[in-house]
């Protein structure tokens, strides 16, 4: 509920209830107004463009009608009811936050001793409750376990058609992470991977991966999980400068298979939105390509920085840990959380399958969820 | 070929035979070098971490041995070629191009007066050449039509089998751009839609789109194309402050739709790479959300430069028309190519079908096929 509207030309000064205040401007009002001339009453999408407002737009009116505000922008002599719920969400008269490299909200960091997030498939399959929490999971913490589920190959696609679709790329629809354990060629099958992002060379990068377990009867394999935005948390922390620096400059990343494929991006290893907030990681030692973008007298910092990144990923303190049954899968946001595995030897077989997939079906499913009403069996 | 090369611990210097001199870093040297115990003979990838260098590494020798350069590293005692032309290749000692909103190379930016781009189906099937000069031209210039196709529904998909593959989203792995032409609603069917880019609030964004007409017997209905960045240059110069703005917060944009999607994301209008190179531009007045991201005080300069990039897109001196026959196509680049519809009326009908992909696909097929010799048929 508001408690009183004032008005300029160009702004509308709002109190609330609780005596807080707020300010909007003419122009911001007027294109984010919801009357059904300027918004369509179906899906919310705005019928007008920034050329259809006068670039005279001005308040000649505001006060406050049922707790609302209510404007009349001149010259239009038009008038616009706001809900006082809605312009309280839509403040932007406030402290912004412009913290360099600060998490997003709704994202909680972790390392080693937390639970790995996990849902059971045929309740996330069934279960409207179960399917969320899975996928809030997913949102919060970048990466949760599937358990229970079926062992025939192309059970991870049903994971995919959970929230969305399959990423189809030049390792088809999906592929297979199989290798016969062979102790004469432990080099090759049985060594450790470093945590690592998938395809940095590929822009956009898949966003999500799902790996499935059809065969887990090796020695070792287990799969570790790094969260890539809490080591960038404490690269930001002990090293600012060179938090700066892998944020700063693009790294160079390149895949160049025997078959037609040549894949090269020119993105960062940390990313940030412009003003600041974390928005992704890439980390592929097999992968980065020659670092041509940063200055001569910034590449020793630089690369001082890329060895402290990775010293803080390899941490076994940042680590969560875990070995995959058949029928338990994992899916990891590609953007944020590393994935390693274990080498591994002895008799027994090891076969995974992955596929890629995106978080906007994701975050879509969650936010749709979300908003709707819980159901009543529930 | 090499001259001389002088080193000291941490830094090796070249001079070319043109007299041209260069330096290199300990570190980056021993990360880049090409032998097979760092990368793989195979595929090219690095087989160490950032971890598995000492610390300490430097340089311990280096001079030119048949025009290339040898290195040998301490502590390791390890010696290592650096062909002249890889090095120079890769030099990074050299003024970096920094200019904020500059260009990438390779780009060529336009407005109206330009020829479209266009392949030819049948060439473009079959044709080593005419395939690769079409991925260039998106590639180049962010569009391209392809004309004399099938007029077959579902043709557009062999489209995108042409370079990578589709992006299936809640509209489907393919959508139906098809309205009853019906002049007594007029406003709902027949309007023109206002250049944009797609999907602005999916992140990721589908990074290509295809347009595929099926009929178009409609009077109007013409497509326009607009280049994105080439809007964004004349935005930079005529107003540097404005440019800044829109590239320096995140703008909100939303999609909900009737059937449990719930889009969102919070990106720029104009993308930069950290270091100022134009890499995307998201343009969509219908699924605009509330700014939210902006501080107060810089509101309506905000405001001021996104009317000022709307003016320029909508500038007829911009854009670039065209009115698809049944079998022509046309393929955007969706990062940087805003495209729109002139309203259309009267008897007749307009059938298109669109569908997304990516450009990573795209562009990793043309740069094989760049690398590749040209086919002695040819």
């Amino acid at each position: 509920m508001l408690r009183s509207a004032t008005h300029d030309p160009s702004v509308v000064t709002i109190e609330f209830d609780d005596g807080t205040t707020t300010r909007f401007h003419a122009i911001w009002l007027r294109d984010n107004a919801l009357d059904p001339e300027t918004r369509a009453p179906g899906n919310g999408q705005r019928l007008i463009t920034i050329g259809d407002i006068p670039a005279d737009i001005a308040i000649s009116a505001a006060g406050v009608v049922n707790g609302d505000l209510s404007v009349t922008f001149a010259p239009e002599n038009k008038t616009v009811t706001f809900p006082a719920d809605w312009l309280a969400e839509h403040s932007y008269d406030r402290a912004q936050s412009i913290a360099f490299g600060r998490i997003a909200p709704g994202i909680t960091t972790w390392e080693r001793g937390i639970d790995a997030p996990s849902g059971e498939w045929a309740a996330v399959q069934s279960t409207r409750a179960a399917k969320r929490d899975w996928l809030a999971a997913v949102a919060e913490f970048g990466f949760a376990k599937l358990t229970g589920g079926p062992t025939e190959p192309e059970s991870l696609l049903k994971v995919a058609d959970l929230f969305g679709y399959v990423r189809e790329t030049n390792y088809g629809p999906y592929f297979e992470v199989r290798t016969e354990v062979n102790p004469t060629n432990l080099a090759y099958t049985g060594l450790g991977l470093q945590a690592h992002t998938d395809n940095p060379y590929r822009d956009p990068v898949p966003t999500l991966q799902i790996l499935y377990c059809l065969e887990n009867s090796a020695e070792g394999g287990d799969s570790i999980v790094v969260d890539g935005f809490r080591a960038a948390e404490k690269l930001r922390d002990e090293n600012p400068e060179g938090f700066a620096l892998l944020a700063g400059y693009p790294a160079r990343f390149e895949y160049k298979g025997s078959d037609g494929v040549c894949l090269r991006s020119r993105r960062p290893m940390i990313e940030l939105s412009p003003d600041g907030e974390l928005v992704g990681i890439r980390f592929n030692n097999r992968s980065s390509a020659p670092i041509v973008d940063v200055p001569f007298d910034k590449m020793e910092a630089y690369y001082a920085a890329y060895r402290q990144l990775g010293e803080i990923i390899d941490d076994r303190a940042m680590g969560v840990s875990f070995k995959l049954e058949p029928g338990e899968s994992f899916i990891v946001d590609n953007t944020r959380v590393l994935h390693a595995r274990l080498g591994y030897s002895g008799a027994g077989s090891r076969w995974l399958q992955g596929c890629y997939a995106d978080k906007d079906g994701l975050l879509s499913t969650l936010a749709a969820m979300e908003m709707a009403q819980p159901e009543a069996a529930e």
